[in-house]
């Protein structure tokens, strides 16, 4: 089976004994405790996983800069993006030398770890710009991603953690969320060998649906794992169990039995398009992904990067060696209206936009919300009536 | 936690390194093989999962014998029935040291597990006698788990085994499916302390739903298990992704955020009535759960079996300290029309039969063929809507 990034085995840092759960649970009590960013829970979350192995905890400035950088921590071990824990605040954990980290996303703000403190630093300005600057390629801070890293305060709280809680990913998420140990096993349980990763948080119309059965067939693999990004929810999104239902009947009525894992990781997006493709190439491979397929402008947001950014970082930026995992490169796919079957828009030169299937997400919502089905060619009937009936309940 | 059976820690017996894993799948190609029966598959299944731990493979025929008789092996070890391996033919493998065991249930008979053999031996007419008797208290043949045990072969063979698949129960169940490993992890990180382990193999309706949340309060636990039986659809049952719709449904608007898990296991049931529940109640003690939920009739099959057999069992006859986990003795539970709410039937002695809300399953089937819910009281309207859909495509 493919290694996790940089070990032998995968190294969750969740606390899984429950008698030491319980006596650290009991310890963070009493302990200086501080609420952490949210993207800080994230990454907690995260490593608790063993998605981030072998990081043992959030890294000091030192390892930061490096790894924004060089994508390569100061033992030369290779990350593709900071794991910072910032805060504005300090003054409670001053000269301590376990605190609590506690949970930004979740009422009365549990703990959801706690943490050996190696350093607290003060991060300079000139620090967070090429901080910036490497990892979003961008100052611009109305880029989302940018505008998040620079607001969290200017102090880097570094250190090992034992992760105690998975945040609210097992209350909002329970049949999705899997942590990479689950995913590994399942993927031996199931007897797959080859694997492609697929990337989502949305529900899954007909061109992605097709984009994993190509990306299966093409790289001979035994099955794809259907990745979703879990979060809160913001306004206009769909409802976690919507989506889920709209995916697993997907995956029920138009894949081979055994083809098609269902699942979820906890993370807060970083918009940060090639270098978070990098993060996301990573997870994969320590999830036990030997294949990932990425798309046009990947983890991007705006136009701050390039459609194929995402997939050239791999060739000229990764370290070699780095990652085992392959990429598999896509282009946006579509049902060609000439050859009558779903292709990758790139493999098709002599095709105008006129010879595919090709609705905007708003059009599609439009008729979904009036109870109208799109095309067969762009969404499975079964699926767009999940969706439609979801839609059409929010008018009553 | 609670600690599994007779062990410190949880043995599945399924091959997770994937090296090894690979490397006895090449060697069990090569290996003389017998397809075992549908009931050794699904012990073969429950030891890979860690089910059953501490065993390690299937029993030779004196620990049978004594397990049937005393619930103990010869070494004292509790068990609560016989785990055997039985065949009709054993040409195939006599004197050799290593076999194949292949798989009743999936096409093409694959391999499940790799079998060091220590004996094969042949039960006598007497021993099957003793044994069936001993666990199914009847030695009539209309009883089909009775019928079933005795027509599998009358040679046993035993000895440590290694799982190398889970058979059909990933491929049917993909979202159901859960080792007792994984239900331990998820125990923990769910944070949950007391839990409530709840069987079923159909989908809930409000008095399940109720009985699961009285015994949660009364119990103090965090949480409750819904660990459905996995099998081998029967003409008329529901199929597994409209049960776990329902019950998914109810899951979501009717338990609180983080108070219920929905997983199932993989196992041909016996119908032993007692002694099945016995079994039932360690393998939940196996996968984390401190509670076992035994209502009437617990896993028994026409009039074979007093009522409350199942829970008088273990203050009867199960070895004193054999189990950690604590059995929570139910009732039928339905809606009172006098006390306006979902009672605990032999709780509300001056009640009569009409003073509850009760429909006969063939009763509420009908109704739900036809399109007509059955009353709120007896039924949640939107998991009665998801079981109505089914039952009404099938006249289409």
């Amino acid at each position: 089976m493919i290694k996790p990034v940089g070990s032998d085995i995968l190294r969750p840092l969740f606390v899984y004994d429950q008698d030491k759960h319980h006596e650290l649970m009991h310890e963070a009590q009493g302990l200086p405790s501080v609420v952490i960013s949210s993207q800080s829970a994230g990454n907690a979350v995260m490593m608790g996983g063993g998605y981030f192995t072998p990081l043992t905890g959030f890294m000091g400035v030192a390892d930061a800069m490096s790894v924004a950088e060089t994508m390569k921590m100061t033992n030369g071990a290779f990350f593709p993006v900071p794991v910072l824990n910032l805060l504005e605040n300090v003054d409670a954990i001053r000269g301590v030398k376990r605190i609590a980290l506690r949970d930004p996303n979740v009422e009365g703000h549990p703990v959801l770890a706690i943490m050996e403190v190696e350093a607290i630093e003060e991060v300079s300005d000139e620090q967070m710009r090429v901080m910036t600057e490497k990892v979003y390629r961008t100052l611009d801070m109305e880029h989302p991603g940018v505008a998040t890293f620079n607001s969290q305060g200017r102090f880097a709280v570094s250190g090992p953690i034992q992760v105690l809680h998975f945040s609210y990913f097992h209350d909002d998420f329970p049949d999705t969320f899997r942590t990479a140990v689950e995913i590994r096993n399942e993927i031996i349980e199931r007897g797959w060998k080859k694997v492609v990763a697929f990337q989502t948080r949305n529900p899954m119309h007909r061109a992605h649906e097709e984009l994993c059965t190509m990306a299966m067939e093409r790289t001979g693999a035994d099955g794809v794992v259907i990745h979703m990004l879990l979060g809160k929810l913001k306004p206009g999104d769909i409802p976690a169990p919507v989506r889920d239902a709209a995916i697993r009947k997907m995956v029920e009525l138009y894949f081979r039995p055994n083809t098609a894992m269902i699942t979820g990781y906890g993370f807060d997006m970083l918009y940060a398009g090639p270098r978070e493709a990098v993060l996301h190439a990573y997870f994969r491979q320590n999830m036990g992904a030997t294949h990932f397929i990425i798309g046009r402008d990947h983890a991007g947001v705006g136009d701050y990067y390039g459609a194929f950014d995402a997939q050239t970082i791999f060739d000229t930026e990764v370290p070699p060696g780095a990652l085992d995992i392959e990429i598999f490169k896509a282009d946006h796919t579509a049902y060609s209206k000439k050859l009558g079957r779903v292709v990758m828009m790139c493999e098709a030169p002599d095709h105008t936009k006129e010879d595919f299937v090709l609705l905007s997400g708003t059009k599609v919502r439009e008729m979904l919300g009036k109870g109208i089905a799109p095309p067969p060619e762009f969404s499975r009937p079964e699926v767009a009536k999940i969706l439609s009936d979801y839609y059409q309940s929010l008018g009553k």
